[in-house]
């Protein structure tokens, strides 16, 4: 396979940079550039050398780099990675370079599509890679790092054998068609196994919907009439000056969304366009979008300073009243649950407010899925071990338990990899970032 | 010193992320949070390892940990650098646990100012890490590496030695001032080398100018009335949708800065606000900050849709007076030098024109200062030196030669780090990022 290149490290200025050359070629391409006091062909698997990235007398920079062995990389195959100082210039001069030498500029997810191809690794634990470049909260973190332990990988793999043997009894059972008497595969013997993983897919995939939240944050829309203070509350709830924040009508034209992890939960928010009649074009374009959040949103904070809330909101989540401005509002004025002043930062009823709604909606079990290709195998899964079940307790014949068989089997070997093409896999990695 | 620790790597999320940690306890302090085949204690210099961070039963990452001895690192002191997976969570919980067993939060640039102290690189080498991680353009790195190579230090260490001699052998003759007629320092030899410094100081200071202008970018204001095309004409030059474009005037509220590398140099161009006669408060705070980008601009872009630029617009720099919408106009029907047509990106006359202006105010010479606070201590050297030709030519005695003499050393040294106080030292490294 061609060698290829990419910044490993986030876009941007910083002290270092990371660039990480993978493949056949990888140790010769960087020796090319680099003057060292050893050559990198030279150097031990897993050690760092200091040296130069030259070319035709031109320095580019300092560098270490650090050499590894196939079999002993990430990837499987020999790599270098080069750590550079972290000028915009010199990264994206450097990844020229190693492509000018014969590197290819990597796909996105290309690193670890690799160590997935090479054995390192399987399609469920490669999934769980990006998932842990994406965390933002523990409650995600310890998600992606147990399914990168094979948490997700081991749950199905168990629930496979079993069901492997069984469809190999089958099976055999139809090599003796003449033979009507002979049942190798124990017909009770299989119920009891059908109806163990049908409730264990069953649990799997209500897990998703925690899983999935944990994983992409729940949505709050903050919305409400102009200058009710819905950008102050967003700034409130992060506590950093996010958004622009005036006195006058309209100043939030764009939604702005920014995360907020509140007791290990990940929530989106987003502040939005103030709600009103009016003929301006570019504020009915924000006010369109005011409304698209509110609908899509798990939680709706509809903001009000008058205790008043006459607007009729489209939605399908939770929506939570909340009177803002308490601070101008004389203490016995107002009758509301959740009353708050965001620019006091007197907010903590809403905060409780949004960790007691998401928690209504969580559940949490050992294993969870928290990806959406994992949960449509796992149903796809569901829906042939229920036709099994069906087909068991009708008599059905082995040859037609076989093929409900083989598709629960097939599902199941989707999520780790076992079975898989080409179009799902570049699918997959085509979600990851570059350099990984 | 206490054992310090940061995230090196830009901030944000990528597929990888490196912290560094360095200090006597480094390793050791690693060592508490790494579970690996290996501790890194038992580790060889310049080697990675592969393992996970755990603390308390709770396993953050799988990381790469390359160890460093002192003297032979970066700092000069013993390093761990771990390179865990680019999730910004697990960078700032990795940074947490650190600090939880012992590290200190480093301080901007408190591991180059580490280098600087333990004598692994001179005061202008140190800026010059600064300078290279800030690199933008060709020109821009090449001068950093230049710097960073010691060119500057060089060249003053070797006008300081010079000089050196000559103020020891003048102090000389002050121990021996009774003897009026001993005069160890040649008086005609003193006048060539005061004259020859003075040269090389001139040529340093004059060569600020375009050292200034390579590093930070020239800036280049774009202005006009409202919808004459400026964010469009941003975003052609930049080839990105950069500002927001609409037909609605007063679009542009914030001046938008971006930089562009034309021919290898940095322009920092800066969209503003349309000019016009306006009631509305936001817009007239737009339209401030369009006067003071002006103001301070090297090059104006006086953008108009109508051959007309009757504005008076106040500058210190080069005005380009440019016809923009040529598209719309019938071809006879203007005389501009300059007409573009931003929409279209038909602006190549106008880049031409920017290349040019930008190269006029152009010199280069071999070494180049471009660091305000060498340029100010340079200067106060050049200033020393000719006090020492005047007293030269004036026959003033040695005691006071030898003050001025003494006054160009220390400036010089300045530059070098060879004199120096803290608050310098705080002041240079303040400006760094956290992280190296």
């Amino acid at each position: 396979m061609q060698t290829i290149c990419a910044i490993s490290t986030p876009y941007g200025t910083g002290g270092i940079a990371v660039l990480r050359v993978s493949g056949e070629d990888a140790i010769r391409i960087v020796d090319s550039l680099f003057v060292g006091r050893v050559a990198l062909a030279d150097t031990s698997a897993n050690t760092v050398r200091h040296g130069r990235i030259e070319r035709g007398g031109e320095t580019l920079d300092d560098v270490l780099c650090s050499v590894f062995r196939a079999p002993h990389s990430f990837t499987g195959e020999d790599t270098v990675e080069i750590a550079c100082h972290g000028s915009l210039y010199i990264q994206q001069t450097l990844l020229q370079w190693l492509v000018d030498v014969g590197a290819h500029m990597a796909q996105p997810g290309e690193f670890t599509r690799r160590a997935f191809l090479n054995g390192k690794m399987d399609l469920a634990q490669a999934e769980a890679v990006a998932d842990l470049i994406a965390a933002q909260s523990k409650a995600e973190k310890d998600l992606a790092i147990s399914q990168l332990r094979g948490s997700v990988s081991n749950e199905l793999n168990s629930l496979r054998e079993r069901l492997l043997h069984f469809t190999s009894l089958i099976e055999l059972e139809l090599d003796f068609a003449d033979h009507e008497e002979l049942e190798f595969a124990d017909r009770t013997e299989l119920t009891d196994l059908a109806g163990g993983i049908e409730q264990k897919l069953s649990a799997l995939m209500t897990s998703f919907r925690t899983g999935n939240a944990i994983r992409n944050g729940i949505p709050v829309a903050i919305i409400g009439a102009p200058n009710v203070g819905k950008s102050t509350l967003l700034n409130a709830l992060l506590g950093e000056q996010r958004a622009i924040v005036s006195d006058i009508q309209g100043t939030t034209r764009d939604t702005i969304e920014d995360t907020l992890v509140l007791d290990g939960i990940l929530f989106r928010l987003i502040d939005t366009a103030g709600l009103r009649e009016s003929q301006d074009a570019l504020e009915n374009m924000g006010m369109e979008r005011s409304r698209i959040a509110a609908q899509q949103a798990q939680i709706i904070i509809y903001l009000s300073e008058n205790g008043q809330w006459p607007m009729d909101i489209v939605h399908s989540g939770t929506l939570i009243r909340v009177l803002n401005k308490i601070d101008q509002l004389p203490l016995t004025n107002y009758q509301s649950p959740i009353a708050i002043s965001a620019k006091n930062g007197e907010i903590e009823l809403l905060r409780q407010e949004l960790v007691r709604v998401a928690r209504a909606g969580m559940q949490t079990t050992a294993v969870m899925l928290s990806n959406a290709r994992h949960y449509e195998a796992v149903s796809r899964a569901h829906e042939a071990i229920v036709r099994v079940q069906q087909g068991l307790a009708d008599g059905l014949s082995g040859e037609l338990l076989s093929m409900d068989l083989q598709d629960c089997l097939a599902a199941l070997g989707e999520v780790t990899g076992q079975i898989t093409n080409q179009e799902v896999l570049s699918n997959i990695f085509s979600k990851f970032c570059i350099g990984k």
